[in-house]
């Protein structure tokens, strides 16, 4: 794999970079970005984020493995392969300013479990509120599952279409493959995070009682 | 959602903050409070509680998240919004030293699996004994569920007429939401909340290994 | 409860007092001593063991919680309620050096599962070279489990008895009540409670495979 | 157990001797060495490995528990009974620089569920993509399960004739035992493990499901 030296950006905000390597210590503890998987990113203003470099121990993020990439044009050497998700949704939505990705058990065994359907169902959960604009336990949420596809800037693409402008949950699912979710800050994006995952190990584990 | 600015409290004693920021630590590393959720607090006298303050990381309690609370009379303002259904415990039982919330996936499954006889019922675990005043493992627990509510105020008076003077458990569930559990002191508190969470994750497995 | 007031016992070596603290502080972090539960003890002299002190948490076992006992005549006052299992043990078999007793979710479920049958059967595992003696994964190891009883005086009698003098395996269940292990030394006692938590752990899980 | 007492190792590298503390501290932490399992190696030219010592704490692996060994030849005393298997994959394979078996619950209990049909089967994860030369989600990966044998001799050449020269995947189950991994570098190895590891649990929760 060719790929230029790591040199420190100099273009990312060291609070940027500190942000990134917080969420990975904490995403790795939790054993949720197996292997040097998951990727995580910060918007730094309207043209440009902060994306994780590809292959890397999100466990021990360093200064010169996050990487300033531009919302609009091509993609700099050494980036995470799936930066055009990340790009995607911070041009469609001026008011996300995180977004984390993980490999976590039950949201890849939900994806996978639920993936004709569209969507995980949610119901009647209080964690419902942390998502944001939610007030109550009552009603239903669908976090949408999308399949999985190799192609990064496709599939970035059939997802903006599918989920519009406004889309009702702070995350999706990529089928065989994991938890995306955003906010407007870095602790948004990390309570929506907390929350789905949360909610997936509920439902999995429901599931197995109800078999 | 419009705040006070966190100030700190200069009638909550350092002690109770400090018990506090230890109670939330631990839950957080136990991955009891995921997404800002769960609420904690200490009696500080006759009169007044100090709870934690609404939507913050448990794992990183400060001194400005702790906010003393009447126990009749006006909330102040950015408290939890559970905080109604710990001061009709502190009103009602003066024993009271500490509550504790928290939302782990056993209680949070066994809350809406049971919830319509009313109760999850523990039977011959010596871990009972980790409850005040329980001597043997010989006989049942029964862990009263009540139907969650996002009005907190009539929800306590719903919970404080059910339970009476003398709950025979020191906790309760509110279902599809978590567990909360009380102690005449920190640890007391602690002491019946670890170990009601160890008896519903017990009762979870075995419900997994019958069905 | 009346306690004497916990007192630095002098006849307690200072490297034993930190072997039972350190064990105290693995076991809680692998969650296998909630609400206060478990006990750990390891022997003195030929007439005399050191044993925890009853009620306090495991992950932070202090010099003054941990008291000597001796062999024969009466207990003083403040030790684990459990210490004549322990002092049991020590009697019977002159080779052991440490006891460990923890509180798992998987000794817990499978002591009450397989109780009628009076013990669980671990059937071909690597892991039974943990165990002292055992050479092999080839071959049957049979954990006993006994019922529990609130006089551990009586319990211990009927435990040893049941044993004999060269048991096959060096621990045991209590039903509902969960794992006891031992051995020449602290890490041979460390050795098989984890060797054996983990046999348990397995077994559990082809259980919910099988069913 | 006659050992020659510990002795600094002067020919092996204090890097490797570091790297392999590191990736014990690691597995430990995650629980994947219980009871003094596993073991670890990293090459360190053409004609010798570094292995760690038998019986030994894998989460505090000091630089007198790790030995050089040659790839061909005997073995010195006091290395793990399983070296043969680290030793017999070395010398079939140049381009493996680090090896590493660990003993989890996912991987014990699916090496004996599938262990007749002689691997367990993954189709369709991302994860796959964590196997060096793997580029898609698409498609199966087979990851081969073999009978636990206590002569490991016998047993490295069964495997060596198994999975030929160029295996399409870097790791193997040992039925009732564990899992084993390599990689060109121990970075790899660790990616390896951690990737299989990962797509283990996810079938085992699938099962768990589909039953």
């Amino acid at each position: 794999m060719l790929e230029s030296w790591p040199m420190l950006d100099l273009t990312v905000p060291a609070a940027v970079a500190l942000d990134l390597a917080a969420i990975g210590r904490f995403a790795s503890a939790r054993g949720w970005v197996p292997a040097t998987s998951g990727n995580f990113s910060c918007r730094i203003d309207a043209a440009h984020a902060a994306v994780t470099r590809s292959g890397i121990d999100k466990g021990n993020i360093r200064p010169e493995d996050v990487i300033a990439v531009p919302l609009s044009g091509a993609l700099p050497p050494g980036v995470s392969a799936e930066t055009p998700l990340h790009v995607a949704r911070y041009r469609h939505d001026a008011g996300i300013g995180a977004i984390l990705h993980v490999h976590t058990v039950a949201a890849t065994v939900l994806s996978r479990c639920d993936s004709a359907g569209g969507y995980v169902e949610l119901e009647g959960f209080e964690m419902h509120k942390s998502l944001r604009g939610v007030t109550t336990h009552e009603g239903t949420v669908r976090l949408p599952i999308f399949a999985n596809d190799q192609d990064t800037g496709r599939l970035a693409e059939r997802i903006e279409e599918a989920i519009g402008a406004e889309p009702a949950v702070p995350g999706y699912l990529l089928a065989g493959h994991g938890l995306y979710a955003w906010g407007a800050s870095m602790a948004d994006a990390q309570r929506h995070l907390e929350g789905l995952e949360f909610l997936l190990q509920c439902s999995l584990e429901e599931r197995r009682l109800r078999r």
